[in-house]
């Protein structure tokens, strides 16, 4: 019986989650935002309920100390010597990572000389494993890396079209994200399916604020929709997924922008947002389009044909699937988003049941009991596959 | 009985082909290069011989002059008053043009107008149009435009996930190019299945240096693989196709290149040019590919993949298909391609027997008798498109 913390550290917050294990029962979670600014906000769950505390927290180290002091004070760990492990999520693990790692001197190292791929991601992360070696110096620590899941894809799937040098030189390729989502729930695929993930083809749309989709052959992700960075592949909240790549020097000659003003449009005003013109929130977006506004309704039919059109795709690259699975905020939870996902599949052998797709929030199977191929929703639990590799390389 | 001039003409050459129709015969064709520079070179079919002069050109109006005198000298025409009509190719009609049009002052002024969209072709065209119409001021000429025929896609499918007003504001949406070549290799595949048209859910390849394809749904477009411009898409011989835009901006950095330098490397060095590091040309890298050349295998592999998931993904998007059709350049010969690009569709209803893929150049089923999915090898005949069009609206 081991206590293990798993950490998301962002650039100015801190997502926090404490699992015993093996049981995978989480003991407590939260969160502590605006890290070195004024205000900052912590947050943590206690007997079922959210405590908040406001005030100025300088830094991630300061972050770590005021968490351990609440786990003591609120009586959720005795002592700190119970903590066995820190799990860290690691959104860029390059080439380099194809799992989790011990984080050792050497390790951090490689994994700050990679922020290069992820300037906004991996900085923040190396941050949190500091603060937490400050406060907890003895304590094991472990990368999971948000890419390491889909080194396992073949060149032909990772290599763009490019000068070939650009690949050697510069690193460019597809890494995909997700991977750790990905690959959980295609491990909870395969236990309800009740067969060895080794003989199975997932299609797995983790369908949240970012999208992915993964095609994983015999437990292995073979190829994903998101690529050098989380931009590419599907429409997403606020990211525009693949365009034409001609169209950014003719947005910047429109409108004037440099290119990383263009690529920022493409992050954070695009998707459902940009089509939909007023939220990139599918819950908003779904509720208007239910009162008739033509521009939701486009939203919703644009997100809902691109994952589409990329089921049939990543069907192809496995000659053929055994399941879809969908999961994250939107594929757990959105009845309308699946539907039209689903419509239209049957040439492929997906058969799915229009009542059994109300279903929000929880495992279940959504398909018809004779369809050849199965439509599972599973909720994702990345929190508990970064205590799993906490375990697995830190016991 | 009326002999049409079909014509394509690029900013420093003008290909044309001398058609009697209906019968659809070719009575010439032929090639002037180097409009404008010294040395021009006119070439001309003649009796099946290619008849070559070399002189100076010094504009299209000059090279329509020397065409029609050689088709007089040559006796292949009696007078320049057979001629009753010249069909234009033009690439971009914008949102403007759904079909081909007899051309007037008026449309004239409205595809300079849509040059911006197409600043490499349509000015060119333009050139043309205005040189036949100096020389043949009577004779009809029509406008063919390459993005007309999938001026049917709908919304959802032409619409990029970005900010709603660059597509109201700016014209950026999906266009869709090859449109002429899709439509002709769609009209006869439905003849070759004795099935209407209207009735058929098609997948067509366009696989030649720039390569397309079309989901077209009872004979209409309904989704292409090109976008704004012909560089999205599939792995071309130069081009990249899809890329994740982020990496124009990080490109840019990495080698001091401007936006426009960058987009010149995705469309003129990347590709099958890009991978296989020596040729775009496919038959240069299929002979280095059996002659075990890694890369060249790379190359090969990256293209047939990239053509293998659009179409499983629209495939999706038409809930299945009646039929696969291979054209151009290497959809028609390439005898490897096809076998990989068709390699594990059978869970979609495609069966096709390796013999019958031997087949180079010419119309045929390659598909086993019992398939469900009929896949088709058609040459595609753009002139006879462009030939057809102009008797229906000059004649």
């Amino acid at each position: 019986m081991a206590k293990i913390i798993a950490i998301n550290a962002g650039s100015s917050s801190l997502k926090f989650q404490l699992l015993q294990m093996p049981e995978e029962v989480v003991l407590t979670k939260g969160l502590v935002e605006r890290i070195g600014l004024n205000d900052s906000v912590f947050t943590i769950e206690v007997d079922g309920e959210k405590v908040k505390e406001i005030k100025d927290i300088q830094d991630h180290s300061e972050a770590v100390s005021m968490l351990l002091d609440k786990l003591v004070k609120h009586n959720i760990i005795s002592s700190l010597e119970e903590i066995e492990g820190i799990g860290h999520r690691v959104v860029h693990g390059g080439e380099k990572f194809n799992d989790s790692v011990l984080i050792t001197d050497e390790i951090l190292h490689e994994i700050e000389e990679i922020s290069y791929l992820a300037p906004l991601h991996n900085p923040a992360n190396v941050v949190g494993i500091k603060a937490f070696k400050n406060v907890l110096p003895n304590v094991p620590a472990v990368a999971v890396f948000d890419t390491a899941f889909h080194q396992s894809m073949p060149e032909k799937s990772f290599l763009y079209s490019l000068p070939y040098e650009y690949y050697e030189e510069y690193g460019i390729r597809k890494y995909g994200f997700h991977g750790t989502s990905h690959k959980y729930v295609s491990e909870r695929a395969a236990e309800l399916l009740g067969r060895p993930v080794e003989q199975l083809r997932l299609l797995s749309c983790h369908l949240g604020n970012g999208a992915s989709i993964a095609a994983i052959e015999g437990g292995k992700s073979i190829d994903t929709s998101m690529g050098f960075t989380p931009l590419a592949g599907v429409t997403m909240g606020t990211r525009s997924g693949n365009i034409d790549p001609s169209l950014i020097p003719y947005i910047m000659q429109k409108t004037g922008q440099s290119a990383e003003e263009v690529i920022n449009v493409l992050n954070n005003k695009s998707g459902m947002l940009g089509v939909s013109g007023f939220s990139s929130d599918l819950r908003d977006i779904e509720s208007e389009a239910e009162k008739g506004n033509e521009r939701a309704e486009l939203a919703l039919e644009v997100f809902a044909s691109r994952i589409h059109k990329y089921i049939g795709s990543y069907a192809a690259r496995m000659a053929g699937i055994d399941a879809i699975i969908f999961t994250a905020g939107i594929g757990e939870n959105s009845t309308a988003v699946r539907e039209r996902v689903l419509r239209g599949l049957e040439f492929m052998g997906v058969y799915w049941d229009p009542a059994l797709n109300q279903v929000r929030g929880k495992e279940a199977f959504i398909s018809y009991p004779h369809s050849p191929v199965k439509v599972i929703v599973i909720p994702t639990n990345e929190e508990v596959m970064i205590a799993r590799d906490t375990m697995r390389y830190a016991m």
